[in-house]
């Protein structure tokens, strides 16, 4: 389709691989059929339906015309030839990695991974359920405590959550947190800033001579880093005791590979162990996505903030995963909440899993012995050049005090495409991993040659400097009482997968108990599962925009900040915002970003004061979460029957505290779905009583190209590029939640410690990395260039067409909650269950479970109104698939009537069954007043295409009474 | 495992990222365990019982260490730069072509999908049967045909096939076989090669002008090529009636893309027509691999060579696929023998399938509008310049009568990085495909222009010719007679599936239905099906390989050369031969050059009237069939009861054919899966009555680092690199077949008339790509490179362990057809079932199917023995599942003892009814003497992991007498 501003006459050239029409389900002529089924004549005719004439569009987005996918795709490679490729050493957090092609390709690179959701429905989960746990099971006897979660969205805020957990485990009476200096500078800010919500007062210093007593029993916590940022492998044992003596937890950020040989937190004392999985097998990806782990001591463990897999059983009594403690999700503390984590990073998670799986104790106890082999040997390589080597112990990270200026040293290195990590004038930092080759440290033992006072040849050196390590045996350069003793890794899962073939088996045997996006629509409402097209994809594993350490010299990531500012302009065009930050990781992280923005402002203008954040009873968890973190007051307001806020309420409220009114956080289109008419006049309310507004971008997959958040009157709103923005959700991550803000707020966009970011007046950090998970930026990167503005509003146009649609199938079945005073909602619609309760005893559960045995995901359970179904089918549903699913649901109508009108028993039917595994099925016994035809094979094309539930429904009281998180024996599998 | 040619002071450096242990299934410490079952003290051991003493081997290979992946990986991109990547306008049959993304991930770098094998198992195999059935009905539409094939090797070999269609409907009565000039130099140079066997007469000359009558009723057929070579698009109607009233049939070699636009050969009287599919979405990859498509009317439909798919019916009389016409395959007609196709193209015929699916009617009719649209822009912009256009009429190609020396152009234009066709002094030749953008124009514009006698700016010449022709319609420059007017791809499923997210759903929908190596051992004896390694296969997409002419300048493939020269050298390193020829694309090609060759030889030392070829009863079909192709008479020799070569009659044989003795083929070890001891006395004997010693190397994978073909005796060998060296199956196909051959033979290898190669008396071509299937050598190469030396030959030692292994499970279960005189076999063993039939009417295809309940492929079946199983574990098998598989099959005896001893019925039993799929299973009727569980769960791990078939057992011979081989309509498959 070529654009109008394209040159006419170029018409005949055009590329023909053109994206949109990929991208977007129904063809053209389907799409005017389904206008004409909704009662319109047009897709503006739809819009002007559903979108109120007062938020119209006022500028049209300025994207340019769409790429071709193969332009897109010459595009983005002369973009990723512009980042430099260097050898990294600079360690803090992040080291090279081989991330094994097996799982390069079968997970990272498939779509029947990275397209799953969150594991919500475990029935058509297990296979990332049982990865997950893996993962947990390798973190908890890694570092040697009790029960882990599933992942974290990166080290440093992992540390503020650990903060938070000692914080509010001393019923937040204890106000003091006490880091250690030798923690990584990025931790130390994010610890920083998210202790400010909370008035915690975080004492920087040495742990050796910190003063507990100085604090009289105000101390919470405390953080150290094992090996510390320079790769100091310290003896903690008295400082925990010490802190334990004083009433205080022990959070320890640390390293999986060192724990490979390095006596593991849990083993001396430490409460809570936490850090970045990333170098077991995820790219560096300058900065992320990467999955931080999480552990705490089982005193802890419902405190801790993420997901939790745990073991439970399903219907028949067999074991069976889910998420364990399920509705702290949801349903988060709200106003209580010290978190608001949601989006996660399972997939990297899984990644991590994958490469225990795959090498095993032995495997990895080998790597971390190389790659510390490698650092003692380089270390004395170094040392005998004439530089000094600061460290009395370490595993791969080295502090070298440079003979000359430390300057030099960088520069020489540069010289040879080395980045070193400049710790002062007179000192760098190495931290090697397992990349590393002996040419590459011969090159690295030249930089140091070649700045010594007696120079001398590299390969000698490093000969000489090897001899008498051997493969064999770990250097133990750490010292012999920090040596592990303890076994890890002993379950038969990290014992058995060692080849290629068994592993891709074992990939593939969990892919395909998981329903993805490669099987059938998710059409799970305030999640917009979209496509995420391969040529979105293809960039993120490119080595040049995988293999770049986060804090690379910025002239070697041009392709990323060329990439990275495209894409700032796109969502300033498409949100019509001033300013963007890349920094927060997920929607709720761009929640909190946004509220501290919004009070950092207003401190800057004398209103600092200001503390209530007002609140739709129909907002997601997060956003009362979000709001409590930044020390806001909650203060909720209703909605009307039609699902609409109450602008009454909203006046009254904005009135009453006018003087106090921070900010307010609407989700626009409502989480109802809906466009609420009164929105304009809501953001003047909030504005004329000294209030921002904050908009949960959630819902904008409804708004793009038809009107814009800015224009609506918000001064923030964030986006989750894993729904707008096609980034895949990964089964629960990455995600990436960037925030647009208007220019009265761009001066406080986060900073970083260690690569300038953010704006002249900025907050503190809110993740580790500078710019979130840049690797997935370029998905959304290229979702905006090949859609272009066209795209961009055809996609939202269709997604609503679809929506509508099948309001339009479903409504005469079904009882819809709402919609505007037409009948139209906008991208999504609920489905309320409450009635079949008193009629047939079906509740939404029932309905989402059968709908497994149609071979489908169910769609969003249970918000934001418990027992009512949210169905948002997202543009790229082809009508055959919308059909398909509204044919299901009219069917399970059909199921559920048989029970209202007493042809199937209220307690054993199809529904209450659901879903029904082979299992199940086959089993000789078959008493139910329902054939197993019926219960199978509902409609006629499931014989052709079907997916298998391969639990029955789960059991989450027993598993949430019972909680198991750890890889239960193989036997329970195989009774 | 660093080898011991490593430096020992170095081994504290080596990487870890090995890779014999990951090809290889059994960790050491069970590989010890294995040897200790087997009855010996190590792998050592194992070859001393197994391996004759008299073949070991004499001079070690020199491979060299093996590489990391990490090594390789590096290495191979290295390699890889140092192809450049011009845009290559020489056509000649193949062009540019836009491999949809969703296809190349979800297909090409699916293991899902190319580690599949042959369709032989129809019940786990009806996804790719579907898929191979769209790609004949695409074909059979698109030129207009009553049937097509599911591919052949590659054009040239399709044409040569064609021919012998021809000669064989004419009763061998007709030797004359007429080829229009106009036909690419390649295929008219393998249509000769071909010819000669068979003593055809090929008469290269204007089919204008040819003389039928001239050749007294002796034409058997000829070979048009529509749109010709230098793109002239003819009208053959008159040449097609002539030809069919002088009794000759006609074969056309054509385009598909040109097809959407032009007239099909179908609709002027063609009977045969044939052609590259490769633009159909596979990448260029220097010549290979891609599908050649082949259709015939239906009278001529059983003389069609290469598989094809039919539909049938399933046990319960639903629709069901398979390869229809089977037995003619491993069963080839032998000594009567027109083709020896076997391996073809299985997974690019999915791949242009694929495509077809993805673009529809509209799309491709798009796709060619727009390359014909723009070869009539550019016509027209290089007339201008004064150059003239020598095409009357043409779809994407033009013949430019340049105004300077067509070397001035060329030259022109490989400054610009432009690689044109120099067709000769005066001459030059364009081929436009669907990649080419504007500015690809205006670049070739400017070549023109700047050799033009009347120069002007590109841009504006460009844009004067692009004056009047529109996107909407073709320019139609090939003249209004040949447009085409039918219709075609009308069938639903190349109208469904045009998302990106139905696509993918689709692709893996019918992946889903099939087993592959991702789920499960495929243990077929003589089929190899090892591990094909992630890194191995990485490099096969890499666009340094895939978008590389196969005619470019050699010194832009200099990569290419790298590679293939190293892979050469492995190949001779690990055979023993003098001279390698990479031409061949399959083993059964390799065996026809091989033979090829040694005629050739024969008839320099004036030994040309030698035509005798000895070939034992127990060998594969293939092998006679080729040597039929080469004019050769095929005398069987027997084998003895214990299965070895006969050596009596061998002698007696080769000293009654004495004068007329040419060669022998054997298969070593045997088709039997035995070392015969008396290898090397064959080769003697042959040798001693003037004989060459052909080596079929189809077993390679138990010789490799052990023994070496030339030292045994044989003098020419082909290697199948899908089976030893790692090039997955694709589900039939892609393979390659190179032959190592002794230095006598060496000048004969087989030449090419458009890149020079091959001996200095060279047989013709036997493939139309230089060095066959070029981008998938990587793949071999990277095989041989990590795995040196110590890794190739302990896969073999493994290789042949884990078939003993499995041989001492079962023989205590089975009787065990041949084993060495110690009761070892080599690398594969066969099952007896002959003895159930009396016992238990149970035959090898009732334990095939009843193997899939257990979620396994069948070995292979009555091959080279009727009514037997043949067990190949391959290396690359664990441990735990060569356990699960006997496993299998010591429950499948226990449940043929059930029907021994009557407690199952002989007719209704387990296996009888086997394969088992859940629409059965759940049937409301169930009135079998066993359980459904029994059926679906005879051992408990099949709950937690099984595959299910999706049809039950497959009715061959209803399928077979109601041939239908296109798409039936969807509704079938939904009731
Ligand atoms: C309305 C709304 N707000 C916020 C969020 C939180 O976003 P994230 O999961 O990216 O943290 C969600 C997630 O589904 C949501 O639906
Ligand atoms: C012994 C033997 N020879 C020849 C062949 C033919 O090889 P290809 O299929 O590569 O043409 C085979 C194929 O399996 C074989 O097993
Ligand atoms: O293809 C085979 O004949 O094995």
């Amino acid at each position: 389709m070529p654009s109008a501003r394209v040159d006419p006459r170029d018409a005949v050239f055009e590329a023909l691989d053109t994206f949109a029409r990929r991208h977007i389900g129904p063809a053209d002529a389907e799409s005017a059929a389904m206008c004409a089924a909704v009662g319109v004549g047009s897709l503006d005719g739809l819009v002007a339906k559903t979108v109120p004439d007062n938020i119209t569009i006022a500028n049209p987005t300025r994207l340019g015309p769409g790429l071709s996918e193969s332009e897109l795709l010459a595009e983005v490679k002369r973009i990723a030839a512009m980042n430099k490729v260097y050898r990294s050493y600079i360690g803090m957090g992040y080291s090279g990695t081989i991330t094994p092609p097996v799982i390069l390709r079968n997970i990272m690179e498939n779509p029947g991974w990275y397209t799953q959701y969150t594991p919500y429905q475990p029935e058509i989960s297990q296979g990332r359920l049982e990865s997950l746990i893996n993962y947990q099971t390798m973190v908890q006897e890694l570092t040697g405590l009790d029960i882990a979660n599933a992942s974290l969205l990166d080290e440093a805020t992992a540390a503020a959550e650990a903060m938070l957990i000692c914080y509010s485990q001393a019923n937040r009476k204890k106000d003091v947190f006490f880091v250690d200096h030798n923690c990584l500078p990025q931790t130390i800010a994010c610890v920083k800033t998210r202790a400010q919500g909370f008035g915690i007062n975080v004492v920087v210093g040495d742990f050796e001579t910190f003063d507990f007593a100085a604090h009289k029993g105000k101390v919470a916590g405390a953080l150290i880093q094992y090996p510390s940022q320079f790769g100091e492998v310290s003896n903690y044992e008295a400082f925990v005791k010490r802190a334990h003596d004083n009433g205080a937890l022990v959070a320890c950020a640390t390293d999986l590979l060192a724990l490979a040989l390095l006596k593991p937190p849990g083993e001396f004392g430490v409460d809570i162990a936490l850090g970045n999985s990333q170098r077991f097998g995820v790219p560096l990806g300058y900065g992320g996505p990467h999955a931080a782990f999480f552990a705490v001591k089982d005193a802890l463990k419902r405190r801790m903030p993420g997901r939790l897999i745990g073991v439970s059983k399903d219907a028949t009594g067999k074991p069976a995963y889910r998420l364990a403690l399920q509705t702290r999700e949801q349903h988060i503390r709200r106003e209580k909440a010290t978190s608001n984590i949601c989006t996660a990073q399972a997939l990297l998670a899984n990644m991590a899993a994958m490469y225990a799986v795959y090498h095993g104790p032995d495997g990895i106890r080998a790597i971390a012995q190389r790659v510390h082999n490698l650092t003692a040997i380089l270390a004395r390589a170094i040392s005998s050049l004439g530089h000094s080597v600061a460290n009395s112990a370490f595993f791969d990270t080295l502090k070298i005090a440079t003979a000359g200026p430390a300057a030099a040293v960088v520069a020489a290195a540069l010289e040879k495409k080395i980045n070193l990590r400049k710790i002062d004038d007179a000192h760098v930092g190495i931290t090697l991993d397992e990349t590393v080759t002996k040419q590459d440290l011969e090159d690295l033992v030249a930089v140091f040659a070649a700045t010594s006072p007696k120079p001398a040849a590299a390969a000698a050196v490093l000969a000489t400097a090897a001899e008498g390590i051997s493969a064999e045996t770990p250097a133990a350069a750490f010292g012999a009482n920090a040596a592990r003793t303890s076994k890890y890794l002993t379950h038969p899962v990290f014992n058995s997968y060692h080849s290629e073939t068994e592993m891709l088996r074992y990939i593939t045997m969990l892919m395909n108990k998981d329903l993805s996006l490669a099987n059938a629509m998710i059409p799970l409402g305030s999640c917009t599962m979209k496509l995420n097209a391969t040529t979105e994809m293809i960039p993120v594993t490119l080595p040049e925009f995988g293999n770049i350490h986060p804090f690379v010299p910025l002239d070697q990531a041009e392709g990323y900040k060329t990439l990275i500012k495209e894409l700032e302009y796109g969502i300033a065009q498409a949100t019509g915002f001033d300013y963007v930050s890349m920094q927060p990781n997920s929607g709720a992280q761009g929640e909190y970003t946004g509220l501290r923005v919004i009070k950092a402002y207003l401190e800057s203008i004398g209103q600092g004061h200001r503390d209530v954040c007002l609140i739709p009873v129909s907002a997601h968890g997060t956003n009362p979460a979000s709001a409590a973190m930044c020390g806001m007051t909650v203060v909720t307001v209703k909605c009307d029957d039609a699902g609409n806020l109450d602008l009454d309420d909203l006046r009254a409220k904005s009135e009453k505290h006018k003087d106090r009114l921070a900010a307010t956080m609407i989700t626009y289109p409502s989480t109802y779905g809906v466009f609420e008419a009164g929105i304009k006049e809501a953001c003047a309310i909030i504005h004329a009583n000294g209030g921002q507004v904050y908009m949960d971008g959630a819902n904008l997959n409804a708004q793009l190209g038809l009107c814009k958040p800015a224009e609506i009157g918000a001064d923030v709103c964030h986006l989750n590029n894993h729904k707008t923005l096609a980034i895949p959700h990964g089964g629960g991550g990455p995600g990436m939640g960037p925030i647009g803000v208007k220019s009265h707020l761009g001066p406080f966009l986060p900073g970083h410690p260690v690569v300038p970011t953010g704006g002249s007046k900025a907050i503190g950090p809110v993740s580790a990395a500078p710019w979130g998970s840049a690797s997935i930026l370029p998905i959304s990167w290229a979702y905006m260039k090949m859609l272009g503005d066209d795209g961009v509003r055809k996609a939202t146009q269709v997604a609503l067409l679809n929506a509508n649609y099948m309001l339009r199938r479903l409504e005469k079945h079904y009882p819809i909650l709402y919609t505007n005073k037409d009948g139209f909602c906008a991208h999504e619609f609920i489905i309320d269950c409450r009635p079949f309760d008193a009629t047939s005893h079906v509740q939404a559960i029932d309905i989402a479970k059968r709908l497994h045995d149609y071979g489908f995901h169910s769609p969003t359970m249970s918000f934001p109104v418990a027992n009512t179904l949210m169905i948002e089918p997202t543009e790229s549903e082809s009508k055959a698939e919308l059909d398909r699913f509204c044919d299901a649901m009219i069917q399970i109508r059909q199921e559920i009537r048989d029970i209202e009108e007493g042809r199937q028993p209220r307690d054993n039917n199809v529904l209450t069954n659901a879903p029904h595994t082979v299992d199940v099925l086959i089993g000789a016994e078959w008493n139910r007043p329902y054939s197993r035809e019926t219960a199978a094979f509902p409609v006629p094309s499931l014989r052709r295409r079907k997916f298998w539930p391969t639990v029955s429904r789960v059991d989450d009281t027993f598993g949430d009474r019972n909680l198991i998180c750890s890889c239960p024996p193989i036997e329970d599998y195989e009774q």
